[in-house]
């Protein structure tokens, strides 16, 4: 398989993760959002977002979206299962990365900042927005999952888990104060610790700089 | 079942939707979303992102997050189907639906415009907004969709058709110029013309006003 992927892209990270939680092989292949390189005709066609990650598989099949390429690996490859067999507690986890996947990330992605930019917004009012939205959106997603066990839902890692990994490091980049979530704190250095998902983080792919 | 729903909530739609053509029997509980419902404690208790839709299962289990739902209904009550059988096509039809739930709705939401205008835009530049996404959303979703079929994927409805129906009304509402998009309103409206997704339509609930 291959990966259009970019180092700092959280959406890349769940899949990075989930890629190598599974133990499958793929080639990185970096597309460099600030040069806009994911807007050049031949990517574009791959995928009409102009965003990644992009998977392709061995025959020539293109998945998008994070999310759904992370639902297509679970039904693809089921082990280890990254959401739990049983229905209700497939939602519950599902709901949490999607705190993540729909409440946080969206509004916070490069092309949102860019375009507030381009609104008048300075870049220190920028971070101010990532912030409000990763503050409101921690905090619910920490109702959201068990107070107890190494991960958002038990001793083994989810798609939640994946989400928040990426997330995490989009709030340390911008100073959001994690005082009130030292349980997410905590969940992302259980998380870390797993060489699969070390393996996944930005400073560790092959267009880091 | 309980149905917590918002008439003019796209995201309640897509539910209300999914339980109207599984024939699933709910009473819908309106949450005022302009009058601050979503925030009384009773209910952020239930849904911590203070949003709709949370759906309350007969004995008594919470779900929140409109597509950890449609998941969760697509698991439970399989017929109709509203996701294919084939990982890889169900992987299409997500993405299709997630170029939508992810790229255009978490973006153009009423607490997004609220936080905007709280930072200065007035109504027309959170209009401007709103159309910049969905123009940019439904460019991409028209690309990621079959070019013929009665709805997205084919002649029978999929979890895209209902997200796709949601943002037509919004789309509709703020006035996004629907030339560019003729296979998109041509699904919109075989959608709308099935009786199960019109009484999922906003005019159709018991707090439209």
């Amino acid at each position: 398989m291959i990966l259009y992927s970019y180092w700092r892209s959280t959406t890349s990270l769940r899949v990075r993760a989930a890629l190598n939680l599974k133990g499958i092989a793929y080639e990185t292949r970096p597309v460099n959002l600030l040069d806009g390189a994911q807007k050049a005709p031949d990517y574009a066609a791959l995928n009409p977002v102009e965003g990644v990650p992009t998977l392709i598989l061995d025959d020539g099949t293109v998945l998008t979206q994070s999310m759904a390429i992370l639902d297509w690996l679970e039904e693809t490859y089921p082990e280890p299962a990254l959401l739990p067999a049983d229905p209700v507690h497939r939602a519950m986890v599902r709901a949490a990365a999607q705190v993540i996947a729909l409440e946080i990330h969206p509004v916070n992605n490069l092309k949102v900042g860019a375009a507030l930019k381009a609104r008048g917004f300075d870049q220190q009012a920028v971070v101010d927005w990532m912030c409000h939205w990763m503050d409101k959106g921690f905090a619910a997603y920490q109702r959201l999952i068990l107070s107890e066990g190494r991960f958002s839902f038990g001793d083994t890692p989810t798609q939640a888990d994946l989400c928040l990994v990426g997330q995490m490091v989009n709030a340390r980049r911008w100073g959001l104060d994690l005082a009130p979530f030292a349980r997410l704190v905590e969940i992302d250095e259980a998380a870390r610790a797993l060489p699969q998902i070390a393996a996944a983080l930005p400073e560790n792919q092959p267009d880091a700089q």
